[in-house]
């Protein structure tokens, strides 16, 4: 599938994001970076904002993830970009900084690096920001704001919606496309139970895995007993495991002495918050083999364990990511943001705010998905 | 709620049997022997048939089952009746001789009782048959019917319905009613993974609880297994488990020796097809304790546990058994069964047969719930 | 069942209501108010208190919902008490101005008719109160605390478990009970997808029901949506309901008109936080037949429909409320956050707080179900 | 993922078919001719037949689904192969006869293409057959055999665990790899509840889908409803619907006339047990345009819609089929029946059984997943 071909398809199945973008209006005179994830779904914001007038300045929030595709397009739609894949962190640096002396009005963010710099830099004139991650969040919360920056990050609609509902099902799609197993007469032991552990607990159910959650927090624990799951210590549960995924959002959740008490033949998964829940400092990441793309088997004596994406976040490096009508809505959101930003949210006082109902609600609405707008 | 109350909503509510009855049309010089539960629910039949010209004898399949005033207005409206809740073997067996000695042309059994009996007295002159239980169907497989007879037992429809559908959500219904516990944080173990074994599975796992199923046979466990189940040993389960449900159709699945193994405060429940699949032999039935009704505790050293309705099926004894728009599709069926044998069915060749899907499947197709016919 | 029968089953089976209140230690000297709904479910904490030494006033936030047993033996306990079912209005009135005049300590509401009315009292010494309900704290919000007051009304493990796992279950529960019939082949409507809406359609499903949700708000119906359920306009969901239920927390939810578009033959049940989310001004209550208990039918035309418990909250009026192990955690809860104001939480401030994490996870946390603590 | 890394893996993963392999025991003097899908999975099974000194000739139940790595690499074992991509009908006829002129003793089959033929031939001198479809059943139980025939088909384990468990789950997974679409917003209406139904029905909720069911059959249709789901007419279904499926097995099942009530933008999928379920005959299939692999877009004037895999069955076409650990049970159930047939069944009478629960239930018994046979 060609990256027009992909576009097209994209394009015609985000109507909300359409709707919204055709809301932007006039977007003459108006500078905007923005420092994101450069994936294909993103461009159906960002080609309208241009489309419609609009000046931007493209830098990315993760080197790994740029597509150079997309940086391509947007530079030919007359975008100022300087992002390409797995670009050193010198480049990436000097990006982030070019960015910034191009003075941009507005900034789009996941992860606030763009926000974060700006501190130190005296004389700035950014009217206001959009931030979409909660590591962001937590960066700016200790910052001390000089013009209003809106959270997104937060709401139900964005978090529950793809925490809950996105993750678990694509990280077992994957694992199903990867290792052409379902989950059928398997222990799965999930660690967590956050809304990212509910939704891996109930899709592994789909697919058919007898699940098993472990959680520390007692309410949580609690949570996930009232919803029905086996809860077990994970110190009990491992031994029996034939898949073990991780989703908390910490580190180290599965340690050494994890790994050495597996049964032979387990599948172990991290699908959190964070690259580092399983500890693997006592393997050696280079030992591994790659039996099947994304599938590392390692050795432990007599018995093997295979090690997904080496312990990276499967559901980022093996699946597509979020299905596109599922993103839809989280760019709507997104777009209601940079609306709001470039319009009445840049009148408020210096601070912190979460993005008002008002605003997004609009965005989530019901859209009449046989006439997508972009037609 | 009295029976007057009762039996009016339990009609206005059976429109599928009520369409059934009115395609009896006239049933004059029909005699029919009934020997069933004469629980309220069957009423609409009967009255239907009664009230349509037919002649009825009536006796039970039960006497534990028999409620007094159903006999009461089956016989004001002109049946014959001989049989009482807890009538005596003798009387039961009186009744059952009667039933003969009036020498129905037809006759709706759930066990055989009547039809097994014939096969002893010469010269009878029974047109055709109808039965509605396993039991009674192998009863009769081994006999030499000098008659044609129907089985609807063993239509999905019927076993389905119930056994999947009405058995396990009744149970829990019970359970709930009686222990005013939910399922919630409790370890159930199903054992038996037919028909009745999977609705108990699904419905217990709709209250809350965090099941492990037990199944000896090779296949239904691994059916068990791919609809999700943690499936494990029974003697693995058991000491786990804060619930236990016998769902097999075997006796003696429960032994004393599991009872020793139960945690402290464990309930013990049967819903199975017969009332021993709890070995009771070790208990003192007279020793538990009636804590609540239905509800028997009994100590083990310093343990205890509560068997629930002291072994008997417990859906049966503690709830009132399927619900009425469930047992109205069960009663169109049995309807549709009755009209098959006094007419074409009659001139079948002796022998056993299925209702046909002729006969039966109208009985079951869609009906418009706010145009009940009895209105 | 008898009252003390159902005690003792109460008692033995709040385990964490049992270790929480071994905790409140030496309470001697402590004077406390309790203005609570005062069900047999509410006694091991109240007994446990005054058998610690605790000095206890007792009154009702409710008169309709006082239990007299529990009165007579809490007041066999030492406890002062003045609160009967049905007491009348100015009886109530009296009631709580009697709390107030012998001076507690420290006090436990539902509703914070005794907190709202301190502040017009001038020299109270009140040292610390616990609110446990929504409209008790929107009430207290209002108000100018001299004290500081603790909620629990809006921890996860009290909301989440009684909203989102008791009502729906509770509620179907009760429907099966009263009218003796399941969900299957009906279409369920169930307005307002909050926590209560969500255990509501959950429920209907394990009851056989074909759901629909009908929610306003879009960023709720758009997670009904993502939950799977089909989602639809109330106007055109309710022609084709077999049963509508509300659960939205607001008023006139249904009205007439609606009413009037339903099929002969419906159900209209109410599960919401408040009485009256169906409007029944236009029906004169006093026509409605009492078909079944709790069960009226009106006549509209040549069609009827049948109003459960005439429009009052179903779940209450028509079921024994939440099963005994849920509602442990809930008063387990509640007697941390009684520890807490008697103890620590006493010399806060005055103001509002959320009951902290590290007061009330402790109640939450696991406890060996067979070893209840009161044994 | 090469050949030899891909039938590693897979080697790894069927322990239940090493089991049953290695049971094979000595295999030398055994004439077998298989004539079935010559797909990677039934490898583990054809190369221990021939390790363990087997003699096999290979052709094909149908040359669309032939791998010719596959027949390379039982050639490459000492198999007789006549088997190839695509190969024309002319050859696949020789191949064949090919088979029958090699004089085997033993036949394993997917469609009874050798077993019919054999009947024109006098002097045959065939031991025993092994069938694994329906349509090869259908066809042999017309016939007259002349050595007795075993068939798997029919058996739950067989046809319950890939209907049921694997048909609905790998079309939906290949839907969200082929489109990126989840079903979440979406009204899915799933045509035909057979096991394939049932499965796509339960697979479709677990990816978001809002389902309805169209059944004709009463019986089915009532179990539909049963199982919760809405239930409603095809024609009324239709205009609703954002994904349609064919799962019925019949011919026509869509005709143009439901084409064009379709919305715009609806997906129409067939994942029945026949290739014409949707009759596209007023279609111009070469007129569709293939906008994403598989995925085909046709205007149907102001509308169109996308149907994939242009009416073909698109679970096998777009997806890899039945997961390895299933196919694992699969496979040792025909592992069995080899034995058999190899054994004590060559025995029986000449007919047509159903292979013995003796037989294969020791293939489907639990293993311990860590330790492969194979290893």
């Amino acid at each position: 599938m060609n990256f027009t071909q992909e576009l097209n398809w994209i394009r015609r199945h985000m109507p909300r994001t359409a709707r919204m973008v055709s809301q932007l209006g006039d977007c003459r005179g108006k500078k905007v970076t923005i420092c994101t994830h450069l994936d294909i779904k993103m461009v159906p914001l960002y080609e309208g904002f241009l489309k419609q007038g609009g000046e931007l300045f493209v830098t990315t929030c993760n080197p790994t993830t740029v597509r150079d595709e997309v940086v391509s397009y947007l530079s030919s739609l007359g975008a100022k970009t300087h992002a390409w894949l797995n670009m050193s962190q010198a480049d990436w640096e000097q990006s982030l900084q070019q960015a910034l002396d191009w003075q941009p009005d507005y900034v789009c963010e996941f992860g606030a690096e763009i926000m974060s710099r700006l501190q130190q830099r005296p004389g700035q004139t950014m009217k206001a920001g959009l931030e979409g991650t909660g590591s962001g969040v937590s960066r700016l919360k200790q910052a001390n704001m000089t013009f209003p920056v809106f959270n997104w990050d937060d709401l139900d609609a964005k978090e529950g919606l793809h925490n809950r509902h996105m993750v678990g099902l694509t990280a077992w799609q994957a694992f199903f496309e990867r290792t052409r197993m379902t989950l059928h007469e398997k222990n799965v032991v999930v660690i967590g139970y956050g809304l990212v552990g509910q939704g891996v607990a109930f899709s592994a159910r789909a697919y058919g895995g007898a699940v098993t959650v472990a959680e520390r927090d007692p309410a949580r624990r609690l949570m996930a007993q009232y919803d029905g799951w086996h809860v077990s210590e994970l110190d009990d549960a491992i031994a029996q495991a034939d898949v073990v995924v991780t989703a908390t959002g910490a580190r180290n959740v599965i340690t050494a002495r994890h790994l050495r008490a597996l049964k032979s033949g387990a599948f172990v998964m991290n699908v959190g918050h964070v690259s580092d829940e399983i500890d693997t400092s006592e393997l050696d990441l280079t030992q591994g083999e790659e039996v099947l793309p994304h599938i590392y088997e390692y050795q432990q004596g007599n018995k093997h364990f295979f090690l997904l994406a080496n312990g990276a976040m499967f559901n980022l490096t093996a699946s597509f990511g979020d299905s596109v009508n599922a993103f839809d809505v989280t760019l709507a959101i997104m777009a209601s943001g940079l609306a709001h930003i470039m319009g009445e949210g840049a009148n408020a006082d210096p601070g912190f705010y979460l993005l008002p109902d008002a605003v997004w609600k609009p965005a989530v609405s019901a859209i009449t998905l046989d006439t997508p707008a972009s037609q």
